[in-house]
């Protein structure tokens, strides 16, 4: 892993089309938000390939999905992204991200093995924190349907989320840029709790605001950052956090 | 028609990719989601072609057109799903769907006279419910643009939902689909009451959060799921309906 | 420029697999919408475009490329709208923009010199309102993420609008269509009194919205409005324009 990223350029096809957009790109882009110190390349990366699948654009998924290898995400976690983006995006999506992937894991030599499920026991989830979210749960979603409750319950808190092949942590993130990249506000301030709950500091929420605003474009990452603000400041203007 | 589905399951590709997400693909989506008794094979491949076409995922249509016809939707169904989608998803979404299914068409040897408008008269709308939706729809669009309010009452309400090719309880369910898929909470309350009026039950409601959730990703369906619970329940927690 | 408009039609795959689509097609989108007398051909072609842009649909986009520079758009104008929505839909979105356009310059001869900033000093702005917008930025995203307001302020308020290759009023009519296209409600209602401040009129948003609700869906077009109607009318009824 190096948080070393070889000079990137936009394509010569950009500077023929709009020079401002390929001088944003070279200047901006490459040359000062991949560069800002706050996150390390391989976050960077992870948020970029989140946000790529989430946003429908897997086409420019195996060029990140090269960058992330090389900032050092390892092929069990880009796995189980998909695995994550699935549930939290939908299947089409995560679909296509496999076919994106495919060719590049077939190019780097990256076998069943590397991305095999790792056997070790899930992860624990804290008892009393699912109490009360299956509680609040079940009396929201599950007034109108009780198995997709079931479901939220079983699936995601009680098994996608203890999976051990990405930390929390990292979990936590992706969704996060992949909620961004949907545009949805509703439950984002779980999502939030959750991610602090699971190590994410505010720092980086704020670092990985700005990187995914290039990506998902500026209203979606100020609609994001709005419930941000409301979660850990309150309507009030006081600190809550 | 029939409600048996051949087995299914995760292309070699997803198991070499992600066999976490391959393994939820057997064992959940194709093992479990579509074998749920609440909705017929028809109906979860109707819902599933809508969200395709809202998603923007037109590549995997012809794959899930080619199991709707088989599984009972009839070509005029599919045919009248791509005009309702039109004017609810964007023309653009339906022009992609017709580039899809045109080979399936071709290949199953569905000619012009299967998908002609059938010489029927169009179906009545409710008067009354029809004259108060139009006035709060002029009392509000209206004020901003008041052609927009007179599309909607012409072309929509007017036109679209009286074509007699798609049964007004399909039609809600397809729009359903759509908006969830879309991620749009504005307007659903309303879709919510109209599909009950046209016949749709609660308990579809639920089976059809819980069918699209897998194919909208977890947020848009429990956003969905919010707006209905609103709609049935009310914020207070009483039953409403 | 001209505002005649050759007769379109459906392709003849939308005949064949959806009459019902080709007929609204026809009859409705080029032979009714596209020619209402509101909005001059091209500020439609601008509007079509920047929501193929943003709905992600950019193999429609040398179509209406083609159709915008027949329309009166010139190139540094479409060059300009692509840099505009890599920063309010994604890089993601402008980078496939330019995968589109680049055969069409090519085909029409446009050249770098065609596309190229001119050598003019950027557009002033107002002082007083970059105060007023400044400080409520700043105390809102500003206490989540000093960096996403540093950037708002400096490469979207300081740099991108002032940039002289598109004029405020384009670049507001180009920034709503592609938030319409989002389906974004949050930081909608600041759009709208940005571009009435650039001169946009309450006929040309009325316009908009109907061209516009044919090409994102009616959903996201009613839910636009309901924002316009609170900026132009407020919650109270009274009309505050």
């Amino acid at each position: 892993m190096t948080d070393e990223e070889p000079t990137r350029s936009a394509p010569p096809e950009a500077h023929a089309v709009s020079p401002r957009f390929a001088e944003y790109t070279d200047r901006l882009l490459f040359g000062e938000v991949w560069q800002r110190p706050g996150l390390s390349m391989r976050d960077k990366s992870m948020l970029t390939c989140s946000v790529l699948i989430a946003l429908n654009r897997s086409q420019y998924l195996s060029f990140h999905a090269r960058r992330a290898l090389d900032n050092g995400l390892s092929p069990r976690e880009l796995s189980e992204i998909v695995t994550q983006l699935a549930v939290y995006c939908g299947w089409p999506m995560a679909s296509a991200a496999v076919s994106e992937l495919a060719p590049v894991y077939a190019e780097r030599g990256i076998g069943a093995e590397d991305v095999a499920p790792e056997p070790v026991p899930p992860l624990d989830a804290d008892p009393g924190m699912e109490l009360r979210r299956k509680a609040v749960l079940d009396a929201s979603i599950g007034a109108v349907s009780p198995d997709l409750a079931r479901y939220s319950n079983e699936l995601l808190f009680g098994d996608l989320w203890l999976h051990p092949e990405l930390a929390p942590r990292d979990r936590s993130l992706v969704t996060l840029a992949a909620i961004w990249a949907m545009g949805l506000q509703p439950l984002l301030d779980y999502q939030y709790r959750r991610a602090f709950d699971n190590g994410v500091t505010r720092d980086e929420i704020s670092d990985a605001l700005v990187h995914c605003a290039f990506y998902v474009g500026w209203p979606r990452a100020m609609a994001a950052a709005m419930v941000a603000r409301e979660v850990l400041v309150g309507d009030d203007g006081e600190d809550h956090a």
